[in-house]
């Protein structure tokens, strides 16, 4: 198994990617972690040589501030490129990256391709759930901006996939972003969403989900255009984020008992980061192209990356691109028949 | 001023509506306070006479089962279709219900009406800033499930008018919704309302906003789809309220001195509350009708429905339905020019 890994993308790389590999190689030493990147600056952090870690030198990097198709074009020698293109060809087997999204999302479409019957790949994340440790699959959380009826049906396919294979949940519950929960409620592409999830045999439809649901594990997976699925994810992320600054606020402005108060509760706030945090645990994977592609957060710890390894090397172990080919191949077949 | 309220909408209907008018009552007298409902359960509550408080009897009540558009159409003796035609028919000024906000919806349209350059309506809230206490007019909270690019332009023009004459803020400032900050970023709609919005002299247009800022005061109005506004809506308010279960169960599960400091950050959290429950001080409004239209939250307390007609008499003294059909006539004649 050898993952190609673009050490030049995120906040802190190539640090953070390069003790990330460290971390997943004390666990898996039979994955060969490939990074791609500047050579000098990431034997800064590799002090020690070791044959499970390889290193291919690259002369350009993609920030945040490019264009993502542009620069997936431009700048040929870059390290995300490099590496997607080393899937590509074989010497790969999965992609890894924390820089620019959409520079990984174009690589992953232009150099490792899309499956034949997938149009538009969709992104997924893994959210939790704040009643258990199950969590939900959420897709797609951007990789579309203009969503069709049917890319939404491609994503039941692919996340339940993803879900049985990687997550283990037997006959994932599937249900559908919608703004109502009774099966006439819904825009024009929800709508003729609902009528293809219902009727979709090689999935486990439930019905549509509400988006103040959407952390209480009431769905395995939860499909959404991307355009409301980004804005569902953002205002999520947004809201944890500001009542936890606005908590704060209020003990820096309350008197000294309530600032115990907060000193005692700490073990107990702690706790909600933990399990908020999800991008520290879990990548973003890109669902329908031929290989697995997965987004590590921008500001990932090494950690992080050693989490997105693992997310890797489950996918890779269960032949999730595999499994999900067979499935599509069945959807074809009702199709025809 | 007279204002027409549905007396038997909302959860603890008609016992909180007629406390939340009795509380209007003692700050304004000016006002003709005109309850549409079931008489006798209303003069349970409604002990002593007053001349600023009328009852209309009315025998039908819709219901939060019921399709709002056949309820409307069907129950003609319903509390809520005998207020709105009671706006129709200039008897009232303005109308309020806590009930079916569907209902509503198609109460507003099939009988007060639309303004003559408004295709669609658009909901508004108000919703908090964590930063400060201004905070941010939101439209469409999903009035309309299939946007165009001019229905949110138009948004913009009903939010201004509003955010400048109720809330009096100078030249607000207008942002989009969207899936990135940048000009090219988007799906169909928002990119072709971005140029609209750009070219609108009537509105201080400030860029794209994304959801994650939605509660930081970045903007004194956000513009979104109807549907997607619905969806960012809803995630915010179930996301605050899934960090809160969180730390409440984590409390609970927490040793005695994690008790002891949930004790003492109580007037802490309290404020986190005040501050996040904006429904309770704060209705929502159908924007773009011929009169004030006003939506308070099914679980409305008094203090909420005092609240909501308290919003009314400012739309009212603002002259804010006439303000409004100025902008308007002032965009058709640029649109000529």
């Amino acid at each position: 198994m050898k993952i190609a890994i673009d050490a030049m993308g995120g906040d802190n790389a190539p640090k953070v990617i390069v003790d990330g590999v460290l971390k997943a190689l004390e666990k898996y030493q039979n994955i060969e972690y490939i990074l791609y990147g500047d050579e000098n600056e990431i034997k800064k952090y590799l002090t020690e040589e070791n044959k499970n870690i390889k290193i291919v030198h690259t002369s350009e990097v993609i920030t945040y501030d490019d264009s993502p198709v542009k620069a997936v074009r431009s700048k040929k020698d870059s390290s995300l490129v490099v590496a997607a293109r080393a899937v590509k060809k074989g010497e790969a087997d999965a992609l890894l990256s924390a820089g620019n999204t959409g520079a990984l999302l174009a690589a992953g479409l232009l150099f490792i391709g899309r499956m034949k019957q997938i149009e538009r790949p969709g992104l997924l994340t893994t959210l939790p759930s704040i009643n258990d440790e199950n969590g939900t699959d959420f897709i797609d959380l951007g990789a579309t901006s203009d969503s069709k009826a049917e890319f939404l049906n491609s994503y039941a396919i692919l996340a339940s996939v993803y879900a049985n294979k990687v997550r283990k949940i037997n006959n994932p519950k599937v249900a559908l972003l919608n703004n109502g929960t009774e099966e006439t409620k819904g825009n024009d592409v929800t709508k003729e969403a609902f009528g293809l999830l219902k009727n979709n045999k090689q999935i486990n439809f439930v019905g549509n989900l509400e988006a103040r649901d959407l952390l209480y594990g009431k769905a395995d997976i939860v499909v959404a255009d991307g355009f409301t699925g980004n804005a569902v994810l953002k205002s999520t992320e947004g809201a944890a984020l500001a009542i936890m600054k606005l908590l704060k606020t209020n003990v820096m402005e309350g008197n000294l008992l309530v600032k115990l108060g907060a000193v005692l509760l700490k073990p107990a706030i702690k706790k909600v980061r933990a399990k908020m945090d999800y991008t520290d645990h879990n990548g973003a994977i890109l669902m329908g192209v031929k290989a697995p592609v997965v987004k590590s957060h921008g500001s990932s710890k090494a950690s992080t990356i050693c989490a997105c390894i693992e997310q890797i090397k489950m996918m890779i172990d269960n032949n999730v691109v595999e499994e999900i080919e067979n499935e599509l191949k069945n959807m074809s077949n009702e199709v025809e028949e």
